[in-house]
């Protein structure tokens, strides 16, 4: 067994506090990393929170891991040690459903395993996350991440990144499309990169005028202030696709309303009730809403070489472990550009 | 001017009754069609009670014509006197913008011009529909009918048919695909002839056990029955499309859980009030809403060819047009197999 410093939450009301626990021994399939950097996604607060149901505790969080393999197993081929590797949102699932066999383990029909907060699938054992010095997976569900780029703003791509890249992929987003994001957070700004990156032309939708500046650094080539009546409507009709990143409550209407006929608003934010959508907003323009979760594990590796190949990564904010509680309160009045990352060598000490 | 009867609603609580008025004379391109058939649909009812809001009066309804072609334009291509036609839910566009020419004439960004309730482009005169003896349209929007089909049968073409064609084909329904059809009604009956022509294997979801045997007949290969809490539960991930044709209030959710991963539910029936969609039924296996309405004319005439070769006609009732008013309730009821089409030859009377 392999001791394990961390930070958990021993429950739903507690902060995060320091937590020793031992990972399962490197299995034949497995590899070991040395987390070096693991990033802090807003759905880690949902989950110590227990906002979404069924949390398990104590609760290691955190699931944008990038690190250091320090061994394998007997049968890893694809890893030896010394590589980096990233872990993302999830470390095994079924491996025999029609979605495992497409390269779609994250809609496993069996549910994935997700990397905290979930249940290993032969054990039972809960599993621990990545605000920890190691982390034990199976290299089927390891990534290979390049030395090109700097590995604290990689760590949120395991998330952040594929959240945005998969779906503007699976839509065709390329040259000649106009595309919107909506919601410049963590998930927004990486929105903004790949669509710029895939050769779009990217508008920024915002509620804050504060933040055109940052748009336009990112990659945006328009801005546009959602609450400026004027604006929206000369916007009506004008988008291929809208990225809406937003998990607040918000209207649809208001946005399908700029897509063109064809148009497709895709959404990856989760707003806790309900969307009201008028059917007409669809009918009215052969338009559609897509919903899109995480990506495959061939899709985060092929995104991953898209970064080092185009030199994107995550615009982040690294911090020592002692300040989780601070960020987590940061985080959720959005005051953070765009990411917290862990510094785990804060954790070794 | 062209003398010519109807019936017309002459104010949101009348009933229709007999009304004279003049065509237009029939232009360079226009053709005139001596009126065969009509369809009776839902959105007749609609807008003679001016549930839509903006209608016009006195209103002719009737948006799926078919007749013969009794004069034509000196500039006429396409038809010459003699031939059958069709005239479906809309008579001009503005032929200019990005959607007419790509032939999306229905969802022309001036708005097209309705085939009733609405206003010619250069005249500003109100458009009387197909429970009439006669219309004059361009040539552009008028379609060719086969003879090879029965014609009571072809009328309910022109609008239930293209609704539930045009998106199957968006879609590209074919074998292999698993497509639900949601509703057996005018819209329905015919989306089941449809993607059983396009190979599916096609399932009718209704909540009336007694349309069990006529879904079968009408081509579907299963029926399930909604309200049955263990039907519902088989089924879900089961579908790669589900053609929703229903516009009463109803909850997307259940039947978004039905989708297989990558499923589409398509919706062309629009209800009142807006619906409730938990963004993690979308987001939950990359499923979409797409919404879709009628098709445009280069599209209708495929449909009326595909119908055509493979002996594709709307089941319908055929009734005299004193019985309109009594036909309108039944609607209402349900209680029509599939569709009512007058037989414009009483209106000759």
């Amino acid at each position: 067994m392999i001791a394990t410093n961390s930070y958990a939450a021993q429950s739903t009301t507690s902060p995060l506090t320091p937590f020793n626990f031992e990972r399962r021994d490197v299995g034949a399939h497995d590899v070991q990393i040395e987390i070096l950097y693991c990033g802090v996604c807003h759905s880690d607060i949902h989950q110590v929170r227990d906002e979404w149901g069924g949390s398990i505790y104590p609760m290691v969080p955190g699931h944008e891991i990038v690190g250091r393999i320090v061994k394998v197993g007997d049968h890893v081929k694809k890893f030896k040690v010394g590589d980096l590797a990233g872990i993302g949102c999830f470390v095994d699932s079924c491996r025999e459903c029609v979605n495992c066999k497409d390269g779609l383990e994250q809609y496993c029909t069996e549910g994935m395993t997700g990397t905290y907060n979930s249940r290993e699938r032969l054990t039972g054992a809960p599993t621990y996350g990545g605000y920890s010095t190691q982390i034990v997976v199976d290299e089927n569900y390891t990534l290979k991440v390049s030395d090109k780029l700097d590995l604290a703003g990689v760590a949120p791509l395991l998330c952040a990144g594929i959240t945005t890249y998969s779906p503007l992929r699976f839509a065709g987003v390329k040259k000649g499309h106009k595309v919107a994001v909506l919601g410049l957070g963590g998930l927004g700004h990486m929105a903004v990169k790949f669509a710029a990156a895939f050769g779009a032309e990217v508008t920024m939708l915002s509620g804050s005028p504060s933040k055109e500046a940052d748009a336009k650094k990112l990659g945006a080539h328009h801005f546009a202030l959602t609450s400026d009546e004027a604006t929206m409507k000369s916007l009506v009709g004008q988008f291929d696709f809208i990225l809406n990143t937003v998990s607040a409550q918000h209207s649809y209407s208001t946005y399908l309303n700029l897509l063109k006929t064809n148009g497709s608003m895709i959404i990856v934010g989760i707003p806790s009730k309900p969307a009201e959508i008028p059917a007409f907003d669809l009918v009215g323009g052969r338009k559609s809403i897509l919903g899109s979760m995480i990506g495959g594990i061939a899709e985060t590796q092929e995104m991953l070489d898209f970064c080092a190949e185009h030199n994107i990564v995550s615009d982040v904010e690294v911090i020592d472990i002692n300040y989780i509680n601070e960020a987590y309160e940061r985080v959720l009045k959005s005051d953070v550009k765009y990411r917290f990352v862990i510094d785990i060598n804060s954790l070794k000490k």
